[in-house]
C-alpha cells in the first residue's frame, strides 16, 4: 500500500512524527478489509493491539511516497502477529511486529477462517 | 484553558499545523463538560459542528503555552454560536466563530437549560 | 483526489473528527505539488492560511472513500482563494473557502506564474 | 503529568487510538524541557527514537484524566532507555520501553550532563 507523507504527518523536527508510522501501518491493516468492501470490525468480532516492538531506522520526509508491507508471521486461535515495514524505494525506514488479539463482546474469540484468508492474502 | 504546543501539533514548516487550532478549541469546549464530571454527549443529545469561520493571525510554535478563551455570542433554541480565541500572552493568534447544532437521535433538539448554563459560565 | 477514512480520522462519536476535513483538503493542495515532484514550499516562497469558512453538511464514516475537489476562485498578486469540497459519491459532505497568502522570508510576495498554473490545472 | 482524553484522541471503536499513547508519552518527555523554559532540541543536539516495545493492557476512554509516569532505566553515553506508563487511577493502561539516541548534526553524540539531570529528575 502506497502512503504519501503530508504536512500533518511531519513535525517541527522536519521529519515524520514517530507515532505516525503506527498510523501508516494501521491504514494498511484496515485497507485489507476496506478494499474488499468490509469493515475491520463486524458482529463476529474485532482486533485489539496487545503488544508491539518497533525499530526506527531512518526518517521519512514531507512528500515521500512510502510503501507499507505486511506479513502474517504467527497465527494462533485468537491472536496473530504481523510484521509490518515502511519502505522508501526499497529502504526500510521502520519495522514493527504487532500482536493483535481478536475479541467478541470484549472477550477473546476464535478468529474466523474468512478473516484469516484476508490477512494471509495481504 | 491552557494548552501546551507539543511536537505532534507542529509540522515541517516549524509551526502549528492549521487544522490543530480547531483541536485546541474543541478541547476547550469539551473541558467545560469534563471538568464537571460530565461528557459532552449524553442521552439527551449532543452538539455537531455546522459552520465555522476562522482567522489565522500569527503562528504558534513548539513549546508555546497557549490559552483558549471561549464566549457564547449567539443562542437559539437548537443551536449556538461560540467565539473562540487562541492566545499567546495576550496576542490573539487564531480566532473563530463556530456554529454548533444540538441533536437528539440525529434530529435538531432544544438545548437543555443545564447545558446552556455550562456554556455561559465558560 | 481520493481519500480513504481510517480509524485515525474518526472519533468516539463514530464519525470523522471535524478538524480532519481540513487535513483532507490540505492533502489535496499539497498533492498538486507532490504529484509533479515538487514541494509546496520552495526558495521562492510558501503559502500560509489566512482565513477559512467551512460548512459541515453530513458526516463521513470509517471506510468511506471520499473525493476532494479544489477550484481556484479568486486570484490576486500575493494571495488566492480556493474552494474545496469533500464528496462521497457526489454528495457534498464538507465545503470550505480558504484564503492563502504567499510569503517569502515571512513577507507577502507575488505568486510566481509557475505556481499559478499548477493551482489552475488542479 | 496529567493528560485529558479528548475526542481527537479517540476513534470509531470508542477508545483511544493505539498510536496516541505514544503521543501522550512524548508530551511527558518534552514537558521535562518545556517546564524549565527549554526546548528538547538545542544547538548541542536532540533525541531520536530508535526502538520501542509497548504493552497495551486496557483502553482509555473519552474524558479520562490519565497520568504519564516516566523513569530513566538505562543510561549510556549517547543513548538512554526510558520506561513510560500511562495510568488511570493507579491502573496501568499502557507501558513502553523506549530507546532514544542523542544526535548532533545527524551523528551520535554524548548526552550533556545538564540533559541527564533533567531526565533523572523527571
Amino acid at each position: 500500500m502506497k502512503i504519501r507523507v503530508y504536512y500533518e504527518d511531519t513535525d517541527a523536527a522536519g521529519i515524520v512524527y514517530y507515532a505516525n508510522y503506527l498510523k501508516f501501518c494501521e491504514r494498511a491493516r484496515s485497507e485489507l478489509f476496506f478494499s474488499r468492501g468490509m469493515l475491520p470490525q463486524s458482529e463476529e468480532g474485532y482486533f485489539v493491539v496487545k503488544h508491539l516492538e518497533a525499530d526506527y531506522r531512518a526518517p521519512a520526509k514531507l512528500g515521500d511516497l512510502l510503501e507499507v508491507k505486511s506479513a502474517l508471521i504467527e497465527r494462533k486461535g485468537a491472536s496473530i502477529v504481523l510484521e509490518q515495514r515502511v519502505l522508501l524505494e526499497d529502504e526500510s525506514l521502520f519495522q514493527m511486529r504487532i500482536k493483535l488479539a481478536y475479541l467478541h463482546d470484549g472477550r477473546p474469540a476464535r478468529i474466523p477462517p474468512s478473516i484469516y484468508s484476508i490477512l494471509e492474502e495481504g
